[in-house]
């Protein structure tokens, strides 16, 4: 079978191995559909992600159909259209028993501490596999675990129905936590550099978009939000700067969501933390988010809607990472469709 | 009456006012009996609380006995021992209806935004008095509204039972944390530069405590935790650098809570807020927290023990000050006693 490996910093090269086999009762051997590209495969594309030793079979947001079982599978079985949950944990940690696996001291991430989903066939143990609708296209379906990424993040700012809830970025991830912000009822306002890509944020829903090349944000918050400041901040652009306006952008008992591995500071003072009692929630991959997904998508209620902007083929894999590097205003999610 | 106001910055001032008079039915009149000093009455004291306008009466650590009550009081009647919730809410804005009126809108704390208890008499709603066991002493139950600052640290974080809990400082408000963080039997270190309030933490229940003048907390937290991390780290010192040190003691999955209201910059970045999926939680005055801690009162389970170190009469009161100031290393908890 074919499989696509980070050989060393931009260089990918597809690599003839055998196709793997079921060793525990446990496992499923499934046959690759789809794999999305997100910034984390281009975080070790380019050589950036300590996490990632290379060489590296990357990918993990994957889509394919199950081929094999063990005997002791039951959740999955031959035919069923699955999507892939890419984290492996302990289950006995101080995090795992508090129910935050996504941290586990042994956390091991499918595509980044160990090889990944693009290549043909992978073989994982069926907790890590969730059944879909074989009636959702595939393209629908690989949006699986980016979703996970937006619910956990608008699980982790609390948001309720009727909250005002400011996104930073109108990036894949800022669409994927919109989406699921208005499924909670929320009123969602993002902001953006990019004209293009905040239209596209208001054709996904969004109520109000605020161009941050144009306008003030603050200001532009205050004015929707009537001088209550937003009850949620998430911030998908994860710089610096944007942490500090969180802060200032929260209302009082809001809640502020950091999605960024960053190690530059941002200048933090504890006044408005206690003076308005704000909470500020790390999200981190998901916790027990595909479930919810699975059936959202399974209900029509997640729609891919344009998200997916460009589809390369298995063997132009190289090209696909050169063209997101070259073109990042003109891709959204960029996918490898396998056959 | 005689009430304590501070006229100027350095200055109280005692004057002669008439008694207070219920003015709605739901009102009560309250003869008080003690009057913690705290942290925040020194600042207005110090001039150094923009929140509270010269002139003012302070004091909102305020245990007293119900004198009058207005004709649709229900909840207390004439003889009953009662300590005053100091915070007044509108019940409708965005913090209130969300349950936490401690940053509702039109805050008004009694003692900073209003005149407070440091007077023989006061009249109060009666929601904003809560009924003690008369068999309680006066010197107890004037702890009652420290304590409920102790009780929200400890619910920020979301302590639980077996948790680590770093708490830092070993001044009252540190002290009570540790009491209530020892009531959810978690595992208490306490850090502090002053190695008797340190044995006073031990003699109050703290499992370990690490004297940061002669050792380094973090290497203390990795030792006790088994390189874990602290599961909750909640700072009472309040600086730029404590803060800073809350998240680098965090464990993965930790909380950190903050108290302080220091505008002064902390260096934070994203990464171990996320990378650890660390929640930080500010915790500002109380909510719903007096019925719980009059409870823990008169059950016996909470106890002075020793924390109450002053006592001053009420023609005494610029002494008391006078002597906080000069003497910090020396006052846990100063009262005044009315007669």
């Amino acid at each position: 079978m074919k499989t696509v490996k980070v050989e060393e910093p931009f260089k990918l090269i597809i690599e003839e191995m055998e196709i793997p086999q079921i060793r525990s009762p446990k496992d499923v051997l499934v046959k690759v559909k789809r794999v999305g590209i997100c910034g984390s495969d281009r975080h070790i594309y380019h050589g950036t992600n300590p996490l990632a030793i290379l060489p590296r079979i990357i990918g993990h947001e994957v889509a394919g159909e199950v081929f094999e079982v063990g005997k002791d599978v039951t959740s999955v079985k031959r035919g069923d259209h699955v999507v892939v949950e890419p984290i492996r944990y302990c289950g006995k940690c101080y995090a795992c028993r508090k129910g935050v696996p996504n941290v586990c001291e042994s956390l091991s991430v499918f595509g980044v501490h160990e090889d990944g989903g693009l290549r043909e066939w992978f073989v994982l143990p069926e907790r890590q596999l969730h059944t879909v609708d074989p009636n959702l296209s595939w393209d629908e379906a690989v949006l699986a675990e980016p979703y996970t990424i937006g619910a956990q993040a608008v699980y982790r700012g609390n948001v309720k129905e009727g909250d005002t809830v400011l996104i930073q970025g109108a990036g894949p991830i800022g669409i994927c936590i919109l989406k699921l912000a208005k499924l909670h009822h929320a009123k969602v306002m993002v902001s953006d550099i990019n004209s293009e890509k905040l239209s596209f944020a208001k054709e996904n829903g969004a109520d109000v978009i605020v161009d941050v090349s144009q306008k003030d944000v603050l200001k532009a918050v205050d004015l929707w939000t009537k001088g209550e400041g937003a009850n949620v901040v998430i911030d998908a652009v994860c710089l610096p700067q944007t942490f500090e306006l969180s802060l200032q952008a929260a209302s009082v008992a809001g809640n502020v969501v950091v999605l960024g591995f960053d190690n530059k500071a941002s200048a933090i003072s504890q006044l408005p933390i206690t003076q308005k009692q704000l909470t500020i929630a790390g999200s981190r991959l998901q916790t027990y988010q595909f479930p919810k997904i699975v059936k959202l998508l399974n209900d029509g209620k997640l729609r891919e809607n344009g998200l997916i902007t460009h589809r390369f083929s298995l063997k132009k894999v190289q090209e696909a990472f050169t063209f997101i590097d070259e073109h990042p205003d003109q891709v959204k999610k960029a996918i490898i469709v396998f056959d």
